[in-house]
C-alpha cells in the first residue's frame, strides 16, 4: 500500500497518472496525492471525489518556496505519521520557439519550472520520503533532454525545453549519488509524445497509454536503477532509431 | 589575422587566453577583444598597455542584455567593418556546496551565468560572427557538466555547476545545429582542472597549459567538429580513467 505524490496533475501526463493510480488496487496504491497549482481542474475533481478519498488534491505552485512547504505540512497530516514513498516531478513546461535560438527569451523561466522545481520540491520532501519504504523520486523528463539523441530532433524548435531537461537529467544523478547510501531510487523517465496539451494530437501516444507505461517503470523500479534515464517500454514500438522509440531501454545522456 | 572575444578576462581562465593570445604572431591572431564585467584588473589593464593596441578592454556584464548590446556596438567600432572570427564564451562561476543538495540555493543564479548568459551573447554577436572567417563559438565547459561521467565527480559538492553545465553543453548543440548551414562550428571545450582562483591550488594543471591547449583546439578547430565536446590534450595525463584525463578526446555527455 504505497503512497503517491504527482506534481502538475490538473491536466495531461499528471492527471493520467492519478487516474491511473485510482484505478489500481488498495493493495499495491494506498494515499494518491495530487498536487496542482490552482484548484481548478474539474477532471481531477472528478477522479478524487470518485475515489472515497483515496486521491487527495493538495495545491502546489512547484516553484514556490513557501507554496512548497506549505504542500508538505499538508501531506505530512494526510498521511497520518506515514512516509511518502513515491514523489513523481511531472510539473513542467515546454516552449516552442519557431525563429530558433533567435526567438529563445524564456530559458531562465522554463529552467526555474523544469529544474530548480524539482530541486525545491524533491528537498522538501526528504523528510517523508526517508519515512516512506521505497524512497522513490521520479523526474518526468524526455528524450529531447538527451544530448546523446540531439540529431533525432534537430526539427523540434523547443531549445528550451531540451537545454532545461539535459539539466534535469543531471540533477537527477546528482540526487542519486547522495542518497543512494539512503536506500533512494531516483530515475529519469521520459514518457514518450503523448496526445496531450503540451505534446498536441499529433503525437504517438494517448496519454493513457503513457501514463500506464510509466507506472509499470516506477512499480518496478528497484535501488539498483538508482540514477538511470529510462524509456517506456510499448510493444510495436521498439524501432531501431528515431525519435519514436519507446523500447523500455536506458536512454543515452 | 584572425579576431578573438573572450568573455570573464579580469582573471583566471580568461586572462590566460587573452595573455597567450597576446603572445602570438599577427599572422595569425589580429584583434583581441578583451571583456570583463568591472574595468579593474591591474593584471588584465597590463597586457593591454603592452599589446600597442592589439588588446582592447571593453566592459561586458554577460547577464545584463543592455550591457551586452553595448559591448556589441563597442566591438563592431573596434573592428573597423570587419566580423568577428572567435567568440570564447569562458564567464562563468563555480558553486562548493559542502552539504551538497540540501545547500544548493543558487540553482537560478548559477544557471543565469552559466548558460543563459553564454546564449545572450553568443545570439547578440551573431551578426558580428556571421560577417567573421572563422564563424567560431567556443562555449568554455568542463567535464563535471559530462552526466555519463558523473561517477568520477561524485564526491565534488559543487551540484549546480554539474547541473548547468550539462545544460551549457545542450545549448552548444543547439547552437551548433541551428548554424551549422551558415559554415559555423561551436564547440564546448572543457580546459582541464587548472590552477585559478576557480580551481585552487590544488589544481592539476598552471592555468598557462590550460590556456595553451585550449588555444591549441580552437586554432584547429573545423566545421567538422561543429557540436563536440572535446578535451584538452596534455602529454602525459593520457590517463584511462579518472577525472584527471587529458587526452584530446571527445568528452561523453
Amino acid at each position: 500500500m504505497a503512497s503517491y505524490l504527482v506534481t502538475g496533475s490538473s491536466r495531461g501526463l499528471g492527471l493520467a497518472l492519478i487516474a491511473r493510480l485510482a484505478t489500481l488496487p488498495k493493495t499495491e496504491v494506498g494515499t494518491i496525492i495530487a498536487t496542482a497549482r490552482q484548484d481548478n481542474s474539474a477532471q481531477l475533481k472528478e477522479i478524487a471525489n470518485a475515489s472515497s478519498g483515496r486521491v487527495q488534491i493538495v495545491t502546489l505552485e512547484v516553484t514556490d518556496e513557501s507554496s512548497v512547504k506549505e504542500a508538505v505540512a499538508a501531506v505530512e497530516l494526510q498521511l497520518q505519521g506515514k512516509g511518502l514513498d513515491y514523489l513523481v516531478n511531472n510539473a513542467g513546461v515546454l516552449d516552442w520557439s519557431p525563429k530558433g535560438l533567435e526567438g529563445m527569451d524564456n530559458l531562465n523561466e522554463t529552467f526555474n519550472v523544469n529544474v530548480t522545481a524539482p530541486h525545491l520540491v524533491s528537498r522538501a520532501f526528504l523528510p517523508l520520503l526517508h519515512k516512506g519504504e521505497k524512497k522513490t523520486i521520479i523526474n518526468i523528463s524526455t528524450t529531447l533532454g538527451s544530448i546523446a539523441r540531439a540529431d533525432v530532433y534537430r526539427s523540434m524548435p523547443s531549445p528550451a525545453y531540451k537545454i532545461t531537461k539535459a539539466a534535469l537529467n543531471m540533477l537527477t544523478v546528482q540526487y542519486a549519488q547522495q542518497y543512494a547510501e539512503d536506500g533512494f531510487t531516483v530515475l529519469a523517465i521520459t514518457p514518450g509524445w503523448l496526445r496531450t496539451e503540451l505534446g498536441t494530437d499529433r503525437a504517438d501516444l494517448p496519454v493513457e497509454i503513457g501514463a500506464e507505461k510509466v507506472l509499470d517503470i516506477i512499480q518496478k523500479a528497484t535501488p539498483e536503477q538508482n540514477g538511470k534515464f529510462l524509456n517506456i517500454d510499448v510493444p510495436g514500438w521498439h524501432v531501431r532509431e528515431g525519435p519514436n522509440q519507446y523500447d523500455g531501454k536506458e536512454v543515452p545522456w
